[in-house]
């Protein structure tokens, strides 16, 4: 049996167009001769439909399609994935379904059986579990058809869910001679191994090969990686590249030679940021972007990145130095923006600086600087930004890095202002490899923008170290705590850390919930991101 | 059997301060003389505790603080509401749990059968649902036990949610002398009159009283009115109070008189919001907050309730007039000021405002003045008042409503600064309403506030009707598609509008997710709200 996995990019909600999309594949598949054209999960409706799924006729137009992919499937078979209504009164009025459709006819459907409700899950809010396993049998093949999480159980790997039932052992009694896997795995770094471990244990389980399906693409803060795979028991036969859209064969009957992959995980965190940036601006209809550029290493990683994604032609920096901006930052932002060749403004920002303290004068009277003033020149500079967003139509980028934003070293509606949060998920640390890595070859960020320590410019001779722990220290705790849920005590002891800095890092992290709830949305590339699948109240008593 | 009823106001996390307000009303009972005191759901950690249950050093802190309850019951019993861990391994890690103790030992546990997965509820996420009902024989009563939603499958009144089994049918067979519920019923319109219902008809059903004991309070969006309630097969015999921390006594040995409550829908509305803005300060610290005043009606009625709930001691109202600000309305932000004996302030912006053209200029030579000039003006005004946020310590209260934060009238990072949103999810008929309920005695908000017709006043003679439809078409399409997920088409028909005007609003409600994203926490007092439990992507082609 011949299979084409097609590796597809949806816009969620986009029906007619993902239809389109699906309808493209089918036709490749025909003239290549295949049996069977497999989607991602919900590739009709796009992951995660979120509450499109809740409206009526959404649930309708979805059925509509449908039928336009099975009229399309004369002597082919087509996997696909969709929501679909329960037919039975049970908690939830929807299944996360993979319709089996061949020659024009509606086979059956196979509903997802685990219901990943954790981090940025919600699928019981949705769906109901499907019921069991079910075997189809195709052309000869005895084909295990799963969907995403039903393989994951299997593996061990899945933190604080223990599902009640696991697909995969209740498979093996149907010997498959193929498990086939619809999958919308987003990307989290290092996941390229995650999901191998997955795929090889599951082969090895059931004996069979096993081929995986995953959407590619960017939805709000999700990046889903592509990667689609072939495994063996023996091993990895292919994958599909990797944030792109993709196609490839399985031939079940053709000999397959094992190959060795290893990801670097910081080249695969820049390509998942570029597809990030690249389908939240041109899914929503946006060609031009703008950010601040400062001199500091977070501007200037935003800055290569979204050059990349949106083209060098379609970027505009701007820098906005105030008294407080040393040469070095002028310089440095200037140099990097000649180097990427996009457009350059630099509007110096003291005299609305001066203007807004000349306004507030006669009710501070008597007070002394503080944080106030240093939060001004940040909101001016906010202002600025989405001046040129509002006269030009740019969606502006942030650039805060997530250890700033964990603790709060960050101004709301003032550097905080934008669309989307470009490395809002990247920890410090990994903005430094980024931006080593994107200097591989040439010099792109000036090597003083990497070497100088860190400064936010809002005083004289600031330097974050005269507020924040330094950088290491705060990237040892922020994953052991908001990614791995370990106690102050722990961390302190683990890492040979004195308790009341992490404690005082872990009141921060909570303390700041308020400013992170009105960021712009950030991307997702670690296991547990603040913007998104991590719940915690801005008012709250328990540190 | 003497219950008393302990309607509590806990805070999120604050397990040492709920466990002290939980001994206190145990004592209060042992005064009394009473046989069981009963408390909300999660009263120990309060409800919605959120990820703070899957943190291990959290539950094995409740662990201890229950512990401490359980000494504090001599001679008495006591039924608490707390997440427990389940001792099994199912799918989550916890129960939403009754602890049932007495006499210094923990007899039982009752889990929560039914979890609720919509709207603002996120169960699943959480918990794994109970095995089955219980009953206590305590004292010659034979108690049913029950949670929350557990109660609420009966009624019928659940949307979108059908669970597999009806904990009050289960109970039938047992012949409970008395239904006890623990619960953390939110806050929306009306809903006194449906917690009623619910609870009449389970009355009904087991033939038996039934008691119902509700958190009261606000945690983040979320308003608790407490209002919880003792109903036999008959009719309402006591209710607490709503908005406020109350205990009441049963005596199911004594003969009880129904009685007939209404409840103005508006008068509760504004408790509620009093409520919200006043544990949303206080339980974060917060003392003081100030708020732009503009001289129209929203800011006018956000006022109102913040000076109720903070004392006029505590509150700054800012007019910030432009060049397009008509005296009417500095008249009327002074007057409101002065009539609610607030602290006062007057800053013009047009100096400001006129620098940011000039820092602009050079840049935006050439092009028409357009939405950037009008969101300059009310950025302008949000950085005034976050600088007197920082200065001052001042909490800014946002004032725009549902129906403008519906279809994104509003400027990002302008007037939607701020860290609560008090009326973001009051649409502008009922903000009207509001005002009209604050003047019911005495003229508090000037009258021309009501009647002139709403503008923004960022440019000459502007009107919201400019822009927007009228309000009350809008506020006819707002909960008919957001709350009851009706087509456009259905809208347009059963309100005979123009389908191409409701086409439009849909369109608009989806387009400015991005703004309502980046929005502070509105206090939720519709089926409905934008900033919590309504989750739909940024990106996305469905309208």
């Amino acid at each position: 049996m011949r299979i084409l996995i097609a590796q597809m990019n949806p816009t969620i909600g986009d029906l007619k167009g993902n239809t389109e999309k699906i309808l493209r594949s089918i036709e490749n598949g025909r003239k290549q001769g295949v049996d069977l054209v497999v989607f991602p999960e919900m590739a009709l409706t796009g992951y995660p439909a979120e509450d499109f799924v809740l409206l009526p006729n959404f649930m309708e137009s979805v059925a509509k399609h449908l039928e336009r992919i099975v009229q399309a499937s004369k002597d082919i078979g087509v996997i696909v994935g969709l929501p679909r209504y329960n037919p039975s009164t049970l908690e939830k009025e929807c299944f996360n379904s993979a319709a089996m459709i061949v020659d024009q006819s509606l086979v059956d459907y196979v509903d997802k059986m685990l219901l990943p409700t954790y981090d940025v899950f919600d699928e019981r809010r949705y769906f109901e579990p499907g019921n069991g396993v079910k075997i189809w049998s195709f052309k000869g093949e005895c084909l295990g058809i799963t969907i995403c999480e039903d393989l994951w159980q299997h593996s061990g790997l899945i933190k604080t869910t223990y599902y009640r039932r696991d697909p995969i052992d209740e498979l093996k009694k149907h010997h498959p001679t193929c498990l086939i896997n619809l999958s919308a795995s987003p990307y989290s770094l290092n996941k390229f191994k995650d999901r191998m471990d997955v795929c090889s244990k599951v082969a090895n389980t059931l004996q069979c090969p096993l081929v995986l399906c995953n959407q590619v693409g960017g939805n709000d803060s999700l990046i889903f990686d592509g990667y689609s795979l072939y495994v063996t028991p023996k091993g990895l036969i292919h994958h599909a590249k990797g944030f792109g859209e993709d196609e490839f064969l399985v031939d079940l009957k053709k000999s397959a030679t094992v190959i060795h992959v290893e990801r670097n995980a910081i080249e695969d965190l820049y390509h998942a940021l570029v597809l990030g940036v690249r389908d939240y601006f041109h899914k929503l209809g946006f060609k031009k972007g703008c950010l601040g550029l400062s001199g500091g290493i977070d501007s200037a990683v935003v800055a290569c990145i979204a050059a990349e994604a949106l083209g060098k032609e379609n970027l505009l920096g701007i820098s906005m130095p105030s008294r407080y901006t040393v040469e070095e930052s002028k310089r440095d932002a200037r140099l990097l923006a000649e180097r990427l060749e996009i457009e350059f403004q630099e509007i110096p920002i003291d005299t609305p600086f001066i203007c807004a303290l000349d306004t507030l004068e006669p009710y501070f009277a008597g007070k002394q600087e503080d944080i106030t003033e240093e939060n001004l020149q940040a909101r001016i500079r906010g202002i600025l930004l989405m001046a040129f967003s509002n006269k030009f139509h740019l969606l502006v980028l942030s650039t805060g890095n997530k250890s700033e934003l964990a603790l709060g070293y960050s101004t709301l509606y003032g550097d905080m202002c934008g669309g989307l949060a470009v490395i809002g998920d990247v920890t410090k640390t990994n903005v430094y490899a980024l931006a080593r890595w994107i200097n591989r070859k040439d010099e792109i960020i000036p090597q003083y923008t990497i070497d100088r320590p860190p400064s936010a410019e809002l005083r004289p001779n600031q330097k974050d170290s005269d507020t924040l722990p330094p950088y290491d220290v705060i990237d040892l705790v922020l994953p052991a705590y908001v990614e791995d849920h370990r106690s102050p005590e722990w961390i302190a002891e683990h890492y040979q850390l004195d308790l009341n800095q992490v404690i005082d890092l872990v009141k921060k992290i909570h303390a700041n919930e308020y400013k992170r709830r009105q960021a712009p949305p950030a991307l997702r590339v670690s296991e547990k991101a603040f913007s998104v699948g991590r719940r915690f109240p801005i008012v709250q008593r328990w540190v």
